[in-house]
């Protein structure tokens, strides 16, 4: 049986549950490394993943016998195969942030038990990065850092921030990436003023604020990296919002190590951005492994020490509604006595001059 | 008020409820227009979306008076703020379908109600399109046989999976999608057998079938095509499947108009299916609109009878487990008494020689 079955059964016997229904795609492909749809049944006598006839072909060529998982195509169960996956059991674990509520009462019909919330026990041991999760983390960042180069080199006045964010998924595609971490980020001029600004065909233009959010996938893991760059010159205007971001994701990478409660380090930035009158319009970043947004959630409402590898995207941001708005976000690890950026690029030379 | 979130107010008094949360961002989408992430309140005295700091600027700019509904920081809300929408109510609907059990249970908490399954009413709702929705399948089904066609003058020996999905993803952008409407499938040779087999590096060669399942968005409505292409010539192997193939669908086109039950349709095709031995490895098709599958499901335990103005991709597909599989698919609009393909390309030409 693999380490994190294991480890997931050790996880249930101290919970005093006789097993767990995991359904969250991300959890059964993080305990078994299959992609297909189904769902992973942790059950008294054995594991068993349940799909149907598009993927069994699929799973079965990927599953070994060290994997001692179990494959059935759902199309040839019946209610009492169902039910006998627990027979005898009473408690059984389920994941309450993942399934609705209709399918919560489908699963009580269908085997016969009391259905018992597992509060995130899982998103929570994946918080904790093993060393290849990180390499490949780092691979992604990798990526990232090539494309913002790449990025750098191919700004052009008139282009569109649709066509930038194109090239971007371009370019990681073809340099290694499985596809992106999430859909990029592109906004030119005013358009920076809202965080989650969808790539529109304003075009670039002398003395635009750029701002990029972007982000590659490998191997299941995704990067998170965010940059401004001015068009020719800062405006004065930027100056100071631009000079506070940075100090502000600096104060956090400083604090933050193995043991620190985030909650702590995350109001005390609150505080700072009060005393300048600006809104706080986001979370100053969460961590970052198989989903691009994950536990920890950097807020001060959680309560949560950091440990040695968990990876952390730090993403402070300052927005001035319709007229511009700033954010930078480098991807972390957490180590011993540190917090190390898993990138390269830096933030020096944020002003680019194109060529006329 | 908008005439969808009219439609709504109706049904919910003929359901003798107070008042609705509407969580799924597709539908939230479909009632208001917006993209934002929130979600919907029909609260008796008004409607509001509950939305965040991230979000409420761009949130304001598309809100017109005309639209009736308050959008809410729910950073400003209180406690009691949200108890006040349903002061005094006592059945409140909520989407069973789409809310976690998790917040089921907040919902509970917060709005201190009773929580009543609305049944998928207004999933149900979206199975019939208006003009403007079906034009805008249209036009992504229109970009889709553009894409078509530039495959079939795009291959070439020794290109890859992954290659192709890619290129096929740049012209779908550049010609109009706002996006796909799903990861496409590109498969060659034996790989064709999985019915959701992500492009590989697999070069293409002389021989091979090519199974495409390729769909574009266009202001948020989604097409589904699929198409084999046969590489030089068509092996012996796959003629009796293509033919059934095609067969298959045409039964189904030719059946399928205003007021017929799709149940005893699919059952027919199952019949067919079984006597040649074949199995039925997925649904015969499904709704699409704003999701790339919605309701109705292809399936003969699918009690739906069939509505003018319905959209749907029909889909058969044959499946021979390490060897191939074939399927086609095209998006249909049900009429009064017929079925319409929404796209151009036609099935002929499936043989395509590469230049040496």
């Amino acid at each position: 049986m693999n380490i994190r079955i294991k480890w997931l059964r050790d996880q249930l016997k101290s919970m005093e549950l006789e097993g767990m229904i995991v359904s969250n795609p991300i959890n059964v492909r993080y305990l078994t490394g299959l992609e297909e749809e189904g769902i992973l049944v942790i059950a008294p006598k054995e594991n068993v993943f349940l799909t149907d006839s598009r993927y069994i072909e699929s799973v079965n060529h990927k599953l070994t016998i060290e994997d001692e998982i179990v494959a059935y195509d759902v199309k040839n169960m019946s209610k009492y195969d169902y039910e006998v996956f627990f027979m005898c059991a009473n408690d059984i674990g389920f994941e309450e942030k993942y399934v609705t509520y209709e399918i919560y009462k489908k699963y009580l019909q269908t085997y016969q038990v009391n259905l018992v919330e597992t509060e995130g026990m899982i998103e929570n041991h994946r918080m904790v990065k093993d060393e290849t999760e990180i390499s490949y983390i780092q691979k992604a960042c990798e990526i990232t850092d090539d494309t913002f180069e790449f990025v750098k080199n191919s700004l052009r006045y008139g282009m569109t921030e649709k066509e930038l964010s194109f090239e971007i998924e371009k370019f990681m595609i073809q340099h290694g990436a499985d596809g992106l971490a999430f859909d990029t980020i592109v906004a030119f001029g005013e358009n920076t003023s809202m965080p989650h600004a969808v790539p529109t065909n304003r075009q670039l233009q002398s003395g635009d604020i750029i701002q990029l959010d972007m982000g590659a996938r490998y191997k299941g893991y995704c990067s998170d990296f965010s940059r401004v760059i001015f068009v020719d010159y800062r405006k004065n205007e930027y100056e100071d919002s631009y000079q506070f971001v940075l100090e502000q994701q600096q104060k956090i990478v400083n604090a933050f190590k193995n043991g620190v409660n985030l909650k702590q380090v995350i109001k005390d930035r609150e505080t700072d951005y009060h005393l300048k009158n600006f809104s706080v319009m986001h979370s100053f970043g969460h961590g970052v492994g198989m989903e691009i947004h994950e536990e920890p959630f950097l807020s001060s409402k959680m309560d949560v020490h950091l440990k040695e590898n968990f990876v952390i995207a730090i993403e402070p941001g300052v927005y001035k509604a319709g007229k511009f708005g700033i954010r930078l976000e480098d991807t972390y690890q957490i180590t011993k006595d540190s917090c190390i950026k898993l990138g390269k690029s830096g933030k020096n030379d944020s002003i680019i001059s194109l060529k006329r």
